[in-house]
């Protein structure tokens, strides 16, 4: 369930934004969850995934899903107390039941095993079933990063996505993230549905009431579904569906995109013996990613070349990257990672934007589970 | 260099094609290597993998192409005798350089190695510098089945594709293939160019002069190039560009299939130490695929959980995709792999199809080297 990465939303398209102090937004979070009844830990690691996503622009994955974090713990499809175990471990992979438990600390717990395998082996690679949706794809990749390694994460996700030549949702928006560390340049950080689009961003178009661009979603008749305000529920009843990277057909390599989705899936359900296409939902509830399974890696630079050597040679080739000369029209190039990284830099300094209504739910939240609300930033 | 594995060629869409003798056209190429020097293991490797491509359906990267790699031994790009060295080694990993050797029995040696490796470890992964153009990338990624195993192949490509906004040819056609064991249903293999289009299908186009649909190539101005002919030397020469996978601009996703491009070329030249983006090409030379890097992986069922299982669960995926209800004017939904299965059962009971100009060239090749030339079937 993630997200394009260079159509962040800046300040500009978001509605009323304010802007919340970054360690209170965290602080906030935290305290929900340990609320809601997650370990310390726990609480802690969900905590950052949720507000990385915010940070690094991603906002339909941010806070605003905290609500509905809330509601999946209430009515029993996020079980907070839950224990991930190991069915199946060798030196170099990892298979684990996550038995419901927030996602957001499934992956980070997974990734500080795999890493440590990885710092004695050189690669390690783990499938994760029975788990809740983890947020952005890119965080648990992008954990690699300080150790020298190339993380790995993918998710399936709710049948919302349509086969090429297809009638009915079959796979999820199936997101695959990459992060490679470089030296001075921003990381690479590759996060990205398999679908042409996130049902996060037709959400966000049914807020601000504007059709959605044709080539995204379509009925069972193959139709384009352009109504933002009725194709997320279209989404959820099996009337609508989203199409996969690459389009309709195959002209523009819709196949490309619909089966790069269902590696996702094999490598995330049926590696770990998860449910996957349309056995992932949960009897028809509008809750995103419940019994989901994840996919996640890491290698280690250090087992293929010197890491210095390879961090000149990634500077060198997303200098390159970034100064290619634009298309007319066009100011800049971005390789994956660098609007979010400076997207990121700006929250630092200014402060994490969030919508105001956004606001207002978290306001709420506070009140309600007598928590204090997060502070808006003063700088 | 792959190719779009649903849009295999039918006999309907070739030139005037001839059936040759599938075992007979094996010997052929073999002797062919042989006679260019070739070590007698290498020649086998190498006629395995380009046959391959025509039996897959893949045509663009077949017997067509077998005089280009003569050429391109004997104008020195491709060195036959070369021996790839390893250039350091981790229980888990590989990384190596091919020193000019033939792409496609570097491939070959490649995965056997990692294979070996991922027996005893669970997974391992290798990277390789300074190779040539080793033909279908679904080719090693489906050396891994036989053994249980998932199959990883992807290759560094000359840089034809231009970045979301730029106007300047950075990486490749970039392929990546993900090969996956089923048990009664045809094998998963995904093997696709991370642009909209390969150069191959372009000069298939050339050759029926048909115009390019709207979407695949684009000018420095990045006005739509549709004229067939002209494309594939304007991208030889920096006129032309070949858009990501997604299409021109973020709306439908070309920032992600140019990041997937760019992550390929990370994963087999940086890894490697090998050159990436635009320095991929052999002193403007019209050969695809000089000094190359790939990267190769293998990942153990077995080391996740019972390979019997997992193809059951294959099964049931994938018979759930083949037999999902078709969009209005459709017949059936393919999964990555089937087309090709299918079309692979063809060509060993009927023959091999190959398009009369290119068995022409073959003839011409034999007479040339004084092998004799490929016998039609006669079923």
């Amino acid at each position: 369930m993630s997200d394009e990465p260079v159509q962040a939303n800046g300040m500009g398209k978001m509605r009323d934004p304010v802007r919340l102090n970054l360690t209170d937004l965290h602080r906030f979070c935290r305290d929900v969850y340990t609320r809601m009844g997650l370990a310390d830990e726990d609480a802690e690691f969900a905590a950052r995934v949720i507000v990385a996503a915010d940070v690094r622009g991603i906002s339909t994955h941010g806070v605003r899903l905290l609500p509905r974090h809330i509601d999946a713990i209430r009515s029993g499809i996020i079980i907070p107390d839950a224990r991930m175990t190991v069915l199946q471990e060798t030196p170099t992979t990892l298979r684990i039941d996550a038995h419901h438990a927030l996602g957001a600390a499934v992956g980070t717990r997974t990734m500080l095993a795999l890493m440590a395998k990885a710092e004695t082996v050189g690669s390690a690679f783990a499938s994760v079933r029975n788990s809740t949706h983890f947020g952005i794809a890119g965080y648990f990749a992008a954990m690699a990063l300080e150790k020298d390694m190339i993380g790995i994460a993918m998710t399936n996700a709710n049948p919302v996505g349509v086969p090429t030549f297809g009638a009915r949702g079959l796979f999820g928006t199936n997101p695959l993230a990459f992060a490679v560390p470089a030296g001075r340049e921003a990381p690479f950080v590759l996060d990205m549905a398999t679908t042409v689009i996130t049902n996060g961003k037709i959400e966000a178009y049914g807020n601000r009431d504007e059709p959605l661009p044709s080539g995204w979603a379509v009925d069972a008749q193959s139709r384009p579904a352009t109504e933002s305000r009725e194709v997320p529920t279209g989404l959820l009843t099996g009337r609508n569906f989203i199409l996969p990277l690459g389009g309709a057909g195959e002209d523009h390599g819709g196949h490309k995109g619909f089966n790069l989705a269902v590696l996702v899936d094999i490598l995330s359900a049926a590696l770990a013996g998860g449910v996957s296409g349309p056995d992932v939902r949960h009897h028809g509830q509008p809750y995103p990613g419940s019994l989901v399974s994840h996919f996640f890696g890491a290698i280690k630079i250090a087992s293929f070349r010197d890491p210095a050597e390879f961090r000149s040679d990634m500077d060198r080739m997303l200098r390159r990257l970034r100064e290619c000369p634009p298309a007319p029209g066009h100011d800049r190039v971005y390789y994956a990672g660098l609007k979010e990284f400076e997207h990121a830099e700006e929250c630092r300094r200014l402060g994490v934007p969030v919508e105001t209504p956004v606001f207002e739910g978290l306001a709420t939240l506070a009140e309600d589970l007598q928590v204090r609300r997060p502070a808006l930033d003063m700088k």
